[in-house]
Parts: C-alpha cells; structure tokens; sequence
C-alpha cells in the first residue's frame, strides 16, 4: 500500500495513549498507524514532536451581528486563519438568529458569511434567540434532522436572554429530537439591577464590569440551568465557568447522576479582574462575560479541568477591536462599562496556553490535553470519530506540536483581525509547528497555506 | 406584692430552661417566677402539667382575597378562635397587596377585616404583588417605620409573582430600612411548564398537583432566593420548605454564612404524596404548596428541626372549604388539579402535633419545642421579647399544657371555619387546655371565651 | 418572703432570655425572679451591668500528675482561684488514673487534693489509662453509678493514650451505664513518626511542635473516635478541636444523626502557628496540643460556635511555668519540642475572651454566650438543672458582668499559680466584676473571698 | 511489509476509541493498525467481534500461604487458566511476606510457585507483614529498584495487619522510592471487638460476617489510610471499596487534590449480605472483606466506576474451595464464621460481569470498560505502554469480545481450582471468544492452549 502522506518521526497522543508511530494518510483520512510504512508522496518529518489531533475549538464568534455599530473583529476567513495558526482544525462558531428572524434564515445568512473562506472545517451552533412557536415546532426539529445537533441559549444580554419558560421549551424540544443545549448561565435581572446600582454609584470604569457580575449571579443561573435541564430530564452543557461556585454546582449535579457538562476557557486559568483595573481604557481589553475572577477561581477551574468536572476547553473567542469606532476604547463605554463590547479573542492562544500552563507545568498529562481540546469536542457534539482523534478511519486533521519551543505571546503571531490580545508578552512553553486539515498542511511554521480548503460539517441527532 | 393571677403547681419550659416555678401576673405582664408567690385574685393550678409561651404563628392566611369566587374559609374571628383552641396567642397573617392597589388601601382593608374580632394579637406581614416605584420608593419604607417589619413575595401563582428584578428590589429596600422578606419558594415558569404538559397527558387529578412542582422545582427556587439576598446582602426567610433539596440548600446557605432563615409545616412532616391520590376529589383536601413529599423528605424536615436548619415551625394555615361553590372539590378542579385552591387548614393542629410527634416521640425536647413554636418567631419578626418567653416584663401569654392527654384529632375539636381537616384520625399525645392571653383565659378546656381581646402589634424596624 | 439576697437592677441573660428583673436568693438557690423585691439582707446593685450564670469550664487541668519532674503550676486552690477571678462557679478538672492504679485510688488522691482548697464547686472527670478488665467491668460502672459520669480518653502522649480497641471497651462500657466519653483526638503514631523526622531534621525549636501534629493528624484521630462512637452506637464529646477539618468531621457525623458533640477553646480563636515561633524558647508559651494553626482554623473554630458545631467553650486550661525546673523553658525542652510540657493556662481568661471576641464584636449573641460557657456545660455533663441557668429552684451560682469594661489582660490580673499569660497584653472588652457561688459572693472587682466553700459535685448517670 | 498475525473485521476499542482496524502483529508486538493490511501466516476473523486489549487483574491471590491447613484453591497455573478464559492476559497477583520471612525470601518462594506455570504474564505485589528495620531500610528499596513497585499492606487479619506507625513507614518507603502502596481498609480491633460480641450473642453463622465488620469500619480504615498517605504525602490505592461511604471518603480526598486511587470488585456490584443468609453452610461461599453490602452500596459502587472515583476494577479472586478439610464448609467455620476462610473466585467472571452489567445495561460506555478492566491497571501499575492497550508498540496482549454472545455462568465454564462460583445461575450478555498473549492465542472458544507462556514482569519506579 502506498500513501499520499507519512508523518514519521513523531509521537502519537490521543485522548488515552502515546506512542512512536508513523502515520499514513491516503486522501482525506488515516488508514495506517504502524511502526514503519513504506513510501508516500509527501514524508512530513516529525522526529522528536507531538503529533495531536487538530484542535476542536467548539466555542467560537465569528461574524456574529451585534448592538448597532458593534463589529466583530474576525470574520470566518480571519478566525479560521487565526485557529490553524494555533493548532486547530475544525472550530464550531456561531449562528445568530435575530429577534423576528427565522432560524432558517438566519442559518443561510451566516453559511453565506462562511462560505469558501474557512481555513478549518466548521460546524455551526443555532443560537435561538425568539422561541415562537414555529421556530420550537418546526424549524427546530428540522434543522437538527439535517444535522445542526447543538443549541446556545442566553440567560443574560438584552437582546439574546430567555425567559425561563423559553428555556424550559428549547430544553425540550432538544430532548426530543437529540439535540445538546450550551447555556450562558449569568442572570439578566440580577446583572441589571447591580449595574445600574454601580451606575448611580458613578462607579462606570472597565473594572466594574466585574462588580456587576459577581459569583453568586453566575452560580445562580447555573443552578438554575441546572434544575431546569433536571425537570425536562435532559442534558446540557455549561458554557465558559469561571470560579469554583459554579464549578460546584456542575459537581453536584454529576455526582447525583444528572447529564450536565461544563467548559472552561483560558481566560478563567491567566487572567483575573485586576486586568480589568488597568488604568484608562486598558482594563477593556479584558472585559467578557463571565469576567475574569480571582486566583481561587483559576485554582477552581484547574481542578474542574484535572477532575473531569469540565469536559471541554474552549475559547470563547468575541474579538472586538480596542481602537475601533465601537470597539472596546469606544466612547460609549467610557461613559459605562455597560457598553463595553463583551468578549476577547483567543482562538489562536487556546491550544498553547493550555499545553503550556497545563502539561509543561505538570497540572495534566498529555492525554488529558488532547482529550480537553479535541476529542472530548468532537464526542460532545456528534463529530467523533471523524473529528477528534488520531485512529484509522478518522480524518487525518493533526497538529505537529513541538513541546519544547518557547514562545512570547504577541498579537502579531496570531494573525487573526483583531488589534491586541490579551495575553500579550505571556510566555508559554510548546508550540503548534504544523496543522494538517484532511491531509493537507494548512499552516507550517506560522505561515498559512492560501486558500480555504474548510467544508461545513453536519452531525447526527 | 400581690398578684391578679397566679399560675401554681406547674412545670415553666422556655427555649432554654426547664423548672418548677409559680408565675406571677399583674396587669397584663408577668411580673415574678418564684417557688412560692403569695395570693391572687386568681389562682390557676398547674398540677402535673406544662406552662409553656404561647403559641406564635408566624405564617397564616386569613379572609384572604383569591381569584374570584374562591373564599378563604376562616376570617379573622373563626382564624384565631381556631388558633386558641391549639394553644397560641399571637399569629401573623397576610395582608395581601392586590395589583393596581397601594399598600395602605390593603393594609385598611385587612385592618378592616380583623378590628375587634380576633381572639389572639396579630401582627400582620405585607405581601407584596405590585412593586410599583411609589411602592418600593414611599410606601414600604413608611410602613417598616411604622411597625410592618415583615414582607412576603412570592415567586409563583399569577396574580402574586415578582420577576426577578421585583424581587431584587424588594429585598434592597428590606435591607435598607429593616425588614425581613419571606419568600415562597417556587418557580412559575417551571411549574407552568410541567402543568400543561400534565394537562396534555389528561392527568388532572388531585395527585398530579405533585408531579406540577416536584422538588427540583422548589430546590432551584430556593437557591433563587438565596442567592438574591446574597447579591443584595441581607437576610431571607424561604418559608414552608417541604423536602430535603430545599433544606440542604438553605444549610449551605447557613454555613458559608448568610442569614438565610428556614421553616417547615407541620404537613411537611406526617402527609406525604400519598395523600393526594385518595379516591376521587378526597386527593384535593391535602393540596397545597410546595406538596407533601415522601418519607426521605419528611425525615429531611425533621433532621431541619433537629439540627437548627428551621428556625420556625408555622401552620401555613390557608383554609379552604371541601364543600363550597369554589372550594376543594368543586367543579373547576374537577377539570385539572391547577384550579384546586392551594392551601390547608392547620392553626390549632400545629403544636399539638409538633408535641406528639416531635417530643412525645423523643425527636426533640421540650425547649426546642417552644423554641420552635413561639420563641424563635417572635425574635425572628421583631415581637420579642414582649411575647414568646415565659420571663419577668414579657406579656402573661401562655399556654397550659398536658402532656399525657391522648386526643384523636377530629374535625370538631378545631373550631375553624373549615369543612375538614386534613389530620381527621390522627392520635397525638399532648393537648392545650389553657390558653392565657395577657394575663386574661382565653381558653379553657377547648371552651373559648366569649368576646375578642386581640390587639395588632406593631414592631421596630 | 424575704431574701438573703437580692441582685437588684441588673439585666439577666440565660440561653435563650434577656430581661430585666431582680433575682431573689434564699440559702443556695434562686427563689425569684421578679420585677420587684422586697427587702433582704444583702442588696447587691447590678445596675448597668449583665447578671449571667457563672461559668462552668469542664476541662481543666489541675494539680495533675505529669513526667518525672513536672510539675502543674496550678493545685486545686490556685486554679479555682483564678477561676473564680474569671467569673467561674463550678469547674470540671480531671482525675488522672496512673498506670498500675485503679480508678478509685486515683479518685481518692484527686479528692484528697482537692478537700478544703476549692474556691468553686469542682465535678471530677476520669481519664481512663489502664482499662483492665477490674476498671473495665467493675470499677466504672460502680463509679458511674455513683455520679462519675464523664470520662476521658486519650488517643496520644505516650502515657495516656489507649489502643483502639481499649477505646471501643470504654465507649461501650459508657453506653451500657450512661456515662459520656470525652476524647482527645490526636493520632499517636502519627505524631511520632513526625517528630522523629523532625528531630532527624534538627528542627527541634518549639515552633515545630505544630508541625510534628498537623491538621490531618487531628482530622484522622476525630473520624476515628467518631466511628468508634458510631459503631458502639453511643455518644461522645470531640475536645478542644482546633480547626476546620476536624470541625468539618464532628458537623458530617451531627448532621447524619450521630450524638457527637464539640469542644473549642481560647486558644483556637486568638492564637496561632507564629506564636509558637518566638524567638529563644518564648514560643513554647503557647506550646498546647492540639497547636493554634492558622486564620482559615481560626474562622472554622467561630462558625463551630455560631452555627452550633460546638456546644461547650472550655479553657483547656493546663497550667505549666515557664521559668521552672521541668517548665516551658527547661533545658529538656530546649533539646526538643517534644520535652515542653504540653499545656497553656487559661482559666481565667476564657469568659473574658469570648465575651470580647465574640460578643463585643457581634460574632454571638448574649444567650449563645451563656449558653457556651455555662448552661451547654451543665447540660452535657449532668448539673443541669442544679448550675447551669438563672431559673427558679436553681443554684445561686452568678456572675455580674461589666460589658464596657476594658480591661488589658496582664499575667498579675489573673491570679493563677502560673509565671505568664499568652494572652498577655490582649485587650478586651467586658469583664466579670462579682462571682457568686450558691449565694455567696467569692470575688468581687478581683478580690477573692478568703476561704474554699466548693464541694465536690456528683452527677446522675 | 508481512505479518505474523493478522486480526481482521473487528472493531478495536481503546480507553479512548472505537473504530474499524485491522491488527498487524509481528513477533509479540502490535506493529500496524490499518483498513488494510496485506498478508499473514495467521489470519484470525473477528468480523462483528470487538478486539480489546487483554484484561489486566490487579488484584489477585494466587497459591497463597494462609492460616494452618487453609489451602487456597488456585495455583498459578489453575488461576492464570481462568484468567485467559475470562479474558486476560496479565495479572498481578501478591508475594505474601510470612512474619518472620524477609522479602526476598518471599519472592524465591512465589517465583518458585509462578515458574513455568503461568498461562498470562504476571506481575508480583509484595505484600509486606513484617516490616523490620532491614526490609524498610534496605529490602524494599532493593526491590523496588528491581521492579517490584507496588505494596500491598492490610488494615485488618491477625496475621497480615500492621501498626498505624507501620503504614506511615511503609508510605514513606514507598514515597522515596516511588512504588504504589494497595491498603486494605478495614479496622483490626473494631472488627475483633464487634466479632466477639457477636459470639457471645450465639451470632455464629456465616451471615454475621457482615455485622462483624460494618460499612463504618470500612469508612473508618479509608479515612485512616487516606490520612496517613496525606500525611506522608504520597499516593495511595484504596482496593475494594463496598459501599458509598468509603467511596465518599476517596472522592473527598481526590477533590482536595491527593492521589488516591480506588478500586471496586464484581462482588460489590451484584451480591449483597442477603448472599450470606442462604441456608446452612451455602452463606459461606459468599464470604469475602470487605462483605458484600446492599442495594445502596452497589449503586453507588457504579457512581464510583462511572464518575471516576474508581479507577481500577479487579476481582480480588481469593479462592477457597467450599468441600475441603478446611474450606468454605468445614467444621470450624460452622463453630463461628470469624474461621471461615475469607476470599471468593472471580478471576474469570471479572469482565463478563462488568461487561454485561456495565456496558450492555448501558451504564458504562465500552471506552470505560477498556480503561477499568485493562488499561488504567497496566497505566497504574507501571507495565504501560508494553500492558494494556492497543497501540503500535503495545504487546499484543489481546481479547477477541462478543458482545452479543448470552451466557449462563456456571462453574464448569471457568477452568478454576475451586469448586464453586458464587455468580452461578447468572446470565450475561457478552463473553470472550479468544485471548491473545503477545500474539499467541491462549485461549479459543474457551479452550485452553496447552502449555504455559507467560513470564515474570518488572516494572520501573
């Protein structure tokens, strides 16, 4: 048997083993993993670096419609750019629908907005931001027949929050037809009582945006989740955890058996609200919701991490510009934090801050990594076994990680569309040198491969 | 010094203390606990029995108004001629805000409703229904400076429900100027949710009132409830807490420091779901809510009683009629359990069986007993220590108690305005046969007397 | 009536009760409580000032016997002295059987000690060393029965501490007739294999008396005392627990139903780890076992009393001097931690303590106050009714309080048989101005009254 | 390139994944997994078979010295017989250090036992009972450094249990060194003090094995090893866990971040005390320590193994024939059940019954099954990446599965020593067809190769 491509050289991680393989690669897919194959058209070497799967980032905005004004940062060209640089092969964005859209559309909208420009294969996330009764009767059911298996559902932002009712009834119909529930557990009425509060107080700077949204909201509405996946006999996945509170509220609820999930991301492991203190407009760049907390909530977001609490780790990339009309250093948010774009970037940085404070540092192995950054994606969200793993018959999206090169985080690295990052001058140890999609090296040594070779993925309910 | 009354021959239990003393009153205090008091104009003997504070109800419905045509079954006359019989001498009613009223037209009214009729002091608590910015900005704070320290909301039924923000506001201006929120502790859109599925099903029978609000519904509304006063920082009391979810949440709450306050029923403790499945519309004499439980649930109450996660035991007294235009069986809930009034009978059953089962049966002694019963109400809702102790300055309200008196419980004996009660043929061992208000016998015996020497007291902020 | 005594104008606090009243007194015992008293031979004017029970302190160290060459800085006399100076009516000090010596040649030479020299009523507990079958099988059970109720075992120091299964025998032996078990909780071997490796390491200085007993060391022995309880299906009293884990241990096994009660001292509150690490031997002042740790163990010790974790307050009071032969500086210990006597005074400063601490600072109430130092004592250890509470027919056991005293705790104040306080210069507010025991004032403004009225109590099984 | 083996048609399954692969073996060695290998002298069909790597049993006794006259039923070659019939490939069974004995002299004995006779490979636990100064100080580092790294210590059994102050100085060993210590928790005295109660009570049948050592002694031991691993700090193993709380106790000690590991057994999942209570003698053969429990611990047994507390799931198969002069039914074991001898069978029955339960009842995934029966064992114990996986590299250590095969177990199937199993009469669904040790088929259909392959395995510190 001939192959189209050979990694040789490298040491294969998956989610449970490593081991010295060779890796052979015939169109799209892997068909071999042995000690020595023979000959290829395409011989990667890679002696003495980690061959991963390509990461899954299953938490990403691109392109997504906000306020009036509000831009994001990347479009899907740029954002997928920015993945491949960091290691990742597929990422699942976002579908916004708006108030008085249909799914539908709002679906063709954004698969325009995606279309022959993704440098990662992508799947799409429905957000349901208007429940009417045609959207949970039928569109709903038919999109996730057609593949469009996952839901993210708001507690919190003016115009993407649910009433609980509506939370009940998305749950619901996700049981029904098999589809898997994200939930942004931060309570709206809460968060708005205590701004305004703070607001009266004069209390406007970046650094409040963490005041007006401290724990006992956040772990409020993950309860709340909680107990309402519990009373539909549902699961659902816990998105973006930032202290030990609402760590512990997913603890609880998979210790009584419940089918709740969690994520984190790793702005809750490096960063925390003194960011948010620096002086003039600075602490902006800093400013998405959950907030960064305090080192006992990054200790908390290790452990559920360590622990299996969290099953995911994700991004939650929302680039917005610093220096933008409406971007974080806007006028409008220095007259309130209120109006600060929420959000950061780092769909290039996720991958190597994890390795590096994770793995280099000892607070998990090797396994665990590939397990929180692509195979347990790929299993949640009904793209295993074709995503997620180094295994024959999977597709042969790796990344080529050198675990020894050190790096200093610069916003130019990341080649993504935003004007800083937030992890500026932060150095890690380990680095993606090559990601390969289907096959095909989309980036080697920073440098991207032009074109967009990334398909849209559907999945089963 | 001589005496109006002596109390001779007794055994004195307060909160804390057991011992053999003679009690003296003057006027309408007790003015000396000695071994031996000179002479009286009269003297009652307590040979062989118990002397304990009267009984203080903190959380009772009277002449409630409801949804057109359902009628409350006791007004304030048969209420506390009821509670007298079961030994208490102070009850703290609702006056129910009704949407679109101020909360002094209420309070006219329900001052209205008890003036000169009540058998026991009263002090009423504020629901609140319509917090309306004149009523959060003016009318609460003047009425706490004005003796209505105690505020219930509620977070279901539809005419009585805040939003989350209402209840955030009136737990601020609670903070700000002294009160004490109480709060029913269970979530509409869930129950909504559960009871139209149920009604789709076609099972509309008393019994699935249960399954409309099981106990994650309750749990997820305490932890709601908590955490809103955690957010605005003061303290809560989650009333009528029926299972072991519920009371787990609220000794976290206790643990990690907050002043969150508990209390549970005596139908929390000996009905269960059971109750509510009896043939025909015999289910709809055990509704209300939250529902009676299971055995792990009351055992959960108990281990609350027991272990201080309840500070109160309270009747949650809120009659309604079996036979009656509107009442338990009539028509309307005969289409689905959703239109059977909630509420129970329970005013003059409460210690009785609190004593039966609770001390009787060694469960709790003596002290915890009249600490639940009386002295923790009165310190919790601001009357203390004018009433709820035995002790020099306090008002002479006592109950003489038997603690031998073996009594089926039956309807008759209760004196309400009810057709039923939902105790009909349980035994209990221990019995009121005197109940002194002021210094004045207000029951003898189960022989009320004629007359209504009843005051409304007010309370420091 | 007339009275011997009347306290007149002060406010009475008991467990559960504060109110003003004049307290009657007639040979021993309190005869009334009343607005007014008459006339009687003694007017004792407590305006402004608290009238409470006097303290009970049920673990104390005096004139107990230790090593070769060590020697207690306090006998009978002067430590019931200093009790007495600190508010204290009745102590409990312990009856230390020897190796080789039945219980009642030890209960002989602790009475014998004791005879004629108590300043407070003195009830003795046994610490049980040699459980022979002759103690085991006949001499505790007949010394139970003759009002030795409490017995306390050890589960470390090299001449005290029994084997597990000699732990079984005695709680056992308790159950079956009605005795209580005191443990101190501290795992032997542990203990030893940490000194050792100390001592290998040359850290020798008194601070390392903490590390060779951390926290696990006193959370295991707990558990295990605990399940021994709980496998002979009988109570027990945890002692002087110093810090969150173990506390956690004793609130686990409460709140499954377990009878297990807990102890928290001073030291726990005040103290830490850093005073052991004084410069030259200073340290070894504050040389007890289990050690003061840290602020976490410090804040864990407050929520064990406010929340009810801990029902009795004792002093631990175990007296050594520092400049002495074989006292806390002596050459042996100088060696190593391990030769300072193990043991800090504190009788006098406990009430002084909490009262400063704990009430002045809002942390408890009045009544929890009284109810720590007195009635819970009194009530656990079998006085109750007799001391314990200002209630009629009880003893006239009383100890005035002047709660804006301020007072600077200096080792002279106290008049114990020690060279040193480690609450040295600790300022506090509240001081105990006049004891009163059975009627008759022993100190008054600190000066004690010449003469031992104490007696020697005994106590129903 | 050609093989030695193929292994076409299967579905390969790894702690991580599943997918379609054919297996390419050369010499002991996986040396390819492919869609298509080419050819081989051996072709083995496993269309429609899972192919999972060999099962690895940690926790075996085989040929084990016990009391005078106790024969166990299993030598190495019976016992590694069964084992391949069950679906293994390694065990690891204990080298039993009789008082007295030194290490090494242990070890020639067990080799001797082992040599030439073994059908899987196998890997010795020490088990250390007689720790003098020369096998601390000098015999287990020794051997550790061989190979030997991991060491067994009882809590419990007059024979084999050591001092508190013996596991610490074991932990430490083991800590320096860097072996695994395997600790069986149950309290010697509480045990012995609850037997010989029970003996006086005429308690005698085998049933009252349970009462004898109850879930609190078993909770008790947990906490106590866990305590002094923390205090060492050094991990642990925790070998079979029975119940809830013991499982808790591990739990606990995992979230605050120690390395303790657990272990549950089949006993623990599908028997229960009632197993005891069979009529007769029939009890006995269901005696094993810790006992099997009730319904509650075998549910929360599955939370372990599914929440990952557990990590390991072994037999502990201890044979004792039930027909032998001093079995499972001889007459000393009729005067009291403290002598009847405590182990059952259960090497082959291990993974059908995991299996069975687990993966066909939809409790565990097969990924999960993988990762308990086979690869966490080879991860834990240090024969990882050679043990149990399927890798390129990995020995080919395999098990050919059907999953749909029904079976009922009867003893006969099993090829064990003994003459009983106590899971006879139980079906399960899914059996192994054939086991595969570095290559060789060692067992067909249930048929046994002839002679003997495997060999001694050491494993690095």
């Amino acid at each position: 048997m001939s192959y189209d491509t050979i990694i040789r050289g490298g040491t294969v991680v998956t989610a449970s083993d490593t081991f010295k393989a060779e890796i052979g690669i015939l169109g799209r897919r892997i068909v071999a993993l042995a000690d020595h194959l023979g000959d290829a058209i395409e011989i990667i070497d890679a002696t003495g670096l980690l061959v991963m799967p390509g990461g899954i980032d299953s938490h990403v905005h691109l392109d997504q419609a906000g306020a009036p004004g509000i831009v994001m940062a990347d479009d899907f060209a740029s954002g997928t750019r920015s993945a491949v640089v960091g290691g990742n092969t597929t990422v699942l964005p976002f579908c916004l629908q708006q108030k008085g859209q249909t799914l539908r559309e709002a679906l063709a909208e954004y698969q325009a907005k995606a279309a022959g420009k993704c440098h990662t294969d992508v799947a799409l996330h429905l957000i349901v931001t208007d429940p009417t009764p045609q959207v949970l009767g039928q569109e709903l059911p038919g999109l996730i027949a057609e593949g469009y298996t996952s839901i993210k559902i708001f507690m919190t932002y003016d115009d993407l929050k649910l009433a609980d009712r509506d939370i009940l009834e998305v749950l619901d119909v996700a049981r029904v037809h098999g589809a898997l529930v994200m939930v942004h557990a931060e309570g709206y009425d809460a968060i708005r009582f205590l701004t305004e509060r703070l607001e009266r107080q004069g209390k406007t700077a970046p650094f409040f945006h963490g005041p007006s949204r401290p724990i006992p909201v956040e772990r409020e509405a993950t309860h709340r989740a909680i107990s309402f996946a519990e009373i539909v006999d549902t699961e659902a996945m816990i998105v973006h955890v930032s202290n030990r509170a609402a760590m512990e509220e997913i603890r609880r609820a998979q210790q009584r058996g419940l089918k709740i999930h969690g994520e984190t991301c790793p702005q809750y492991l490096v960063l925390t609200e003194r960011d948010m203190d620096r002086p003039g407009m600075e602490g902006a760049k800093y400013v998405c919701s959950p907030p960064p907390r305090d080192s006992d909530s990054q200790a908390a977001c290790w452990e559920g991490l360590q622990q299996g609490v969290f099953e995911v780790f994700s991004s939650d990339h929302c680039p917005y510009r610093y220096e933008d009309e409406a971007g974080k250093a806007a006028p409008k948010g220095r007259q309130s934090f209120r109006y600060v774009p929420n959000g950061i970037p780092g769909i290039a940085t996720r991958m190597p801050i994890l390795f590096s404070e994770g793995v280099a540092k000892g607070r998990i192995d090797l396994n665990r990594f590939v397990a929180l950054t692509s195979t347990n994606h790929a299993k949640r969200y009904g793209l295993y076994p074709q995503k997620g793993t180094i295994a024959v018959g999977s597709d042969a999206d790796l990344v080529v990680w050198d675990p020894r090169r050190e790096v200093t985080i610069t916003h130019a690295l990341l080649q993504d569309g935003c004007d800083y990052t937030p992890y500026e001058g932060l150095k890690v140890t380990g680095w993606p040198v090559r990601t390969i999609l289907r096959g095909e090296t989309v980036m080697v040594d920073g440098v991207v491969t032009p074109g967009s070779s990334g398909v849209e993925l559907r999945r089963p309910a």
